[in-house]
């Protein structure tokens, strides 16, 4: 099988889901040259993890990365680019977050807006930042059709985020976490028509309800899984797939 | 004809829908008994043509209200409460609102945030602090069947942010604005769902493309038409509709 990619940045990289695919990526048949793991603080307690993955392959980068901030994303960006030694960056995911589970009713304006700053503004100022990276990988693949392999930003996304589907499961309110994430949907289709023309590849995933601390213990489906999935979905996302909301099993979801 | 409402209030109304919704309101056969128009500066320039309606109409009360602050909301609700004389806000229509025309690549963080404070946070905040009116409001009518005479919030949305359909007409990216749009139709949903057992009927109106200043001189639709299709669509909203996006012909528009 091919590698995946050359290259990867997975943020939010230190728990949860983010964690798991830096592990899964590196113990890959082929893996990825590159896997560029951030987080906001990675030498803190909860990095810990991380660092001692890190340890043992000389392959994963740990590198710090705030979303919401401008100039650290522009200084990971320095350091991405010292790693590739001239070349892009095939594969970008976002898949920092956070949640927040008030309601209409509790909700206070300041949490409405940090939640839409790191789940929407963040993913947006990171692709930004890191679209020279991406253009460059996007041509220096020979192939007309778009995939992980070539270029490609992935947002990790919820189904709570799906107004059709997203109260099927109605666990709390989460207001400003849904509209967040419907948000960043929109902002996928708007990235993926935009990109097009540069052959960069465009989605977003639900990597399921997924035993995290997010996720909780109450949630169904353990973080192994989930992620062994998201990773058969990237490997085979092609051109028709841009712009696509999908989830962890390669499920078409509705808006 | 039954009265659309016994109280309206309309943000945004000193120019383009919000203006034409007052205009209207106040000249139809059985208007209601106060109709209350806020913008965030009513003294100004761009308040006269409101200024010069609510000369000739005692029922409109003009009021101040930046729907972005949180204390100019309190202050705009003691002032509606102080005209009710103890009776309950019928219908609040959320039509304030900013546009935006950047893309991925020249949106900045603090124009996704200022927009999406203007067009979610905003009818957030209007709607929290007149719930409580807009539950007495409810509770003062018999009739189990919910409708705009009864209790109900309307979010002036927008096609562009419907993500199945809002690219048919591709003007420009509008990435923010899209951003927001959709944000603001899925917290309508879960306005819906958390007011349905208080008998407010929430619905998020796409008023069309329409020539005001926001619309530009392309617009197809003139102002007039667009009011007279909502008023009309309002005035014919039941408990089958909440959460309900429709165009101002009462067309059902996809997510």
């Amino acid at each position: 099988m091919a590698p995946l990619a050359h290259s990867v940045l997975v943020t939010g990289s230190n728990r949860g889901i983010g964690l798991e695919m830096v592990h899964q990526l590196v113990e890959m048949t082929d893996p990825p040259e590159h896997i560029f793991a951030t987080c906001r603080n990675p030498a803190g307690s909860q990095g810990k993890a991380l660092r001692d993955l890190a340890d043992k392959h000389s392959r994963i980068h740990i590198i710090q990365l705030e979303v919401e901030n401008q100039s650290s994303v522009k200084a990971s960006v320095a350091v991405v680019e010292s790693h590739l030694n001239g070349k892009g960056l095939n594969l970008l995911i976002n898949n920092a977050g956070v949640n927040s589970y008030a309601s209409l009713e509790t909700v206070q304006p300041e949490e409405m807006l940090s939640v839409f700053n790191t789940n929407v503004v963040g993913p947006i100022l990171v692709v930004q930042e890191f679209l020279p990276l991406l253009k460059k990988a996007a041509k220096e693949t020979a192939t007309e059709e778009m995939s992980c392999r070539k270029a490609a930003v992935i947002n990790i996304t919820s189904k709570l985020g799906s107004i059709e589907r997203g109260f099927e499961v109605m666990v709390a309110s989460m207001l400003p976490y849904r509209a967040s994430k419907v948000a960043l949907n929109m902002v996928t289709v708007c990235m993926a028509m935009e990109l097009k023309g540069d052959g960069i590849l465009c989605a977003t995933i639900h990597p399921g309800w997924v035993k995290t601390d997010m996720g909780t213990e109450k949630a169904p489906l353990d973080v192994e899984s989930s992620v062994q999935g998201i990773l058969r979905v990237l490997a085979n996302l092609s051109s028709s797939e841009t712009g696509a909301f999908l989830d962890w099993e390669g499920n078409s979801l509705p808006w």
